[in-house]
């Protein structure tokens, strides 16, 4: 049967990591989770308790934009948060980050226009991109610059739209305000739509993550339920967008996706006020991210970028490899500890970097860094 | 800011009669809902208290094509109503029907693809299409052909792909196996793929409806919780592909989803095996069925297609009316009785005709019928 060129999109290589952790497990052998990048804990449990409540009513479509109740306390949270005054017509439930992007693809972008991100990124990025049918245009990114575009790519690149992500994945670094603002000027000089991912927004630590709302409102701002609200099987996010994108999106929304999950917007009202749950978890990835800092270096795994946030390193071990899949393939069979090669993120570049995810318990990642260490002082680094 | 040609889709006008409902209810009028398209019901009772048992798991991200136990329960549902052996490899869980169809058309369809659907038909096809940077062609379709596509439109209308839905909203006309072969047959002849709506399977009344799967495996079948499971807001539905597409599907959903709802999946497997209450639902929607033909009939609304299945009935009003989004006006006006007009799913000739839900309870249903023949007999019908 006939199938389409812009579907046809990459495989991810983690997969195949997860894959072989999870043979490895089936054959009786113990293996720490380091290439995970969903939390290990489930929703608040006083939300979820609210929910079972809930329950008792049918449940059915929301409207499009999602549940006004929800969409309103999203706006406080930008208050509460950032100090930004939001108003909640702004707000867009959505069906995940997923959906998020999906939405905005459509909303903003017509068919064949380049849309740039900094490499390393999110992989989606790019094969949503060509799944719509639109051109993903990777711009290569340093360590001086922390991993992130520049306002001179736009027009280098000639760009209909940039998409950052701060804190980001996989380097955890950050954009601040100045860095925003230069970049959202470079967009509104050469009309291209910007696009901030904000999903990984407190799980941060040294330095408070800004909002892109904070230096400008022609911006879509996309968040999720699924890291900080420990929501990530709900399948719930959200989208902040111009005031004369609204009516657009509404019905884009409407048709595309009808509502988000009725349910997971329930709970996610209900999350956004479990604070002392969230906290808890955000500690963890707070002690988590202190013992890997330390540890990895001790291990000989010292190159890396600052991870300002989210709960992920991402290391330069060209010192160590020049083919990082079969370097985490080694690593899983000799160290019982499964890591992500950076080919995902950075088909060009990936060769020379590892991801490492804190995401999980603490004890495990005690359990981890021991293991690496021993395997790295084993192979003579 | 800028935005997208493509995104710029169609408002839907039955929200102008929801919202004109919603105004005269604030106001304390009665309104009987036949515009709505969803049960009245929720997800059955027993998989919702499996459901609860189930949230002391944490609930994260299942893999992407969805969780192998809900996979191989619909493979066997499609055993126990068809008689079709499925490989359970062939089974993508959605989020929700929509997904399916973000999805289908994603691994179809490059960039401008002509698409074909016979209209009248569900709104949102078209608004997908375009959204996604595809080309949707409108099939105008005849009483005669019960309002569905012919074989030789595929050729005519130099189609990339054909959308057919059995039972079909807004006509609830079916498709029989003949019809099925026939339409199959002719999308292989010209290259084009076929994409068989099944969203109401399970609601039929004196007709069993045929699975595109009955007829061909060259076929991407899509179907939902949200009508016969009565699982409407939870957002879980389901594709069967060709073997041949497995691979490249998952690897689209991974990244345009990375999954379905993980509760609404728990909850959908839970639902399947919940016989006893969806029969009795169905025993509802059949009761009113029988109300609906012979009260609109009875109030002068005589002119209508067959309504094999879904809840909905369409009446030619042409002898009434030619602006039917007047008429429904008129209708919650007057009678207090919401509809919806056709114009959202024929924007061609949908001012001559209306579409009457009657998904809710019986007593509506008798209510509304009742007003509705006041209403003609004090307009002289």
């Amino acid at each position: 049967m006939r199938h389409s060129k812009r579907g046809d999109v990459d495989p991810f290589i983690v997969m195949d990591v997860m894959e072989a952790a999870r043979k490895a497990e089936d054959q009786g052998r113990h293996i720490i989770h380091m290439e995970v990048g969903q939390p290990g804990t489930g929703a608040p449990e006083v939300a979820k308790a609210k929910l079972v409540a809930d329950m008792q009513d049918p449940l059915g479509y929301t409207v499009g934009l999602g549940l006004p109740a929800l969409r309103a306390r999203i706006a406080r949270h930008y208050a509460d948060w950032y100090g930004v005054d939001l108003d909640p017509a702004r707000v867009v439930v959505t069906s995940g980050a997923s959906g998020a992007f999906l939405l905005a693809f459509s909303a903003l972008f017509d068919n064949g226009a380049r849309v740039g991100m900094g490499t390393p990124c999110y992989p989606s990025y790019r094969q949503i991109l060509k799944a719509v049918g639109l051109t993903p245009v990777d711009i290569p990114t340093t360590y001086a610059q922390r991993f992130q575009p520049l306002p001179s790519d736009v027009a280098d690149h000639d760009l209909a739209g940039l998409l950052v992500a701060s804190p980001a994945n996989p380097t955890g670094t950050m954009l601040d305000r100045g860095d925003l603002k230069a970049l959202s000027d470079a967009c509104a000089a050469g009309d291209a739509a910007l696009i901030s991912d904000e999903i990984y927004h407190g799980i941060d630590y040294d330095i408070k993550p800004v909002t892109a709302l904070e230096v400008t409102d022609d911006v879509y701002v996309i968040n999720s339920f699924s890291k900080y609200f420990s929501m990530t099987g709900w399948r719930v996010g959200w989208m902040i967008i111009p005031d004369d994108h609204v009516r657009l999106v509404e019905r884009l929304a409407q048709n595309m996706f009808i509502c988000a999950p009725h349910a997971a917007q329930r709970l996610a009202l209900h999350a956004m006020d479990c604070t002392d749950e969230l906290e808890a978890n955000k500690a963890v990835y707070a002690a988590n991210r202190g013992l890997m800092i330390a540890g990895l270096k001790a291990a000989g795994f010292d190159r890396f970028a600052p991870p300002d946030g989210a709960f992920y390193v991402y290391v330069d071990v060209s010192d160590h490899t020049h083919d990082a899949l079969a370097f985490s393939a080694e690593i899983l069979e000799k160290a019982g500890v499964a890591v992500t090669p950076g080919l995902d993120f950075d088909a060009a570049r990936g060769q020379h970097w590892l991801r490492f995810s804190y995401a999980r318990g603490t004890a495990d990642i005690v359990e981890g860094l021991d293991r690496l260490a021993r395997f790295m002082k084993g192979r003579g680094a």
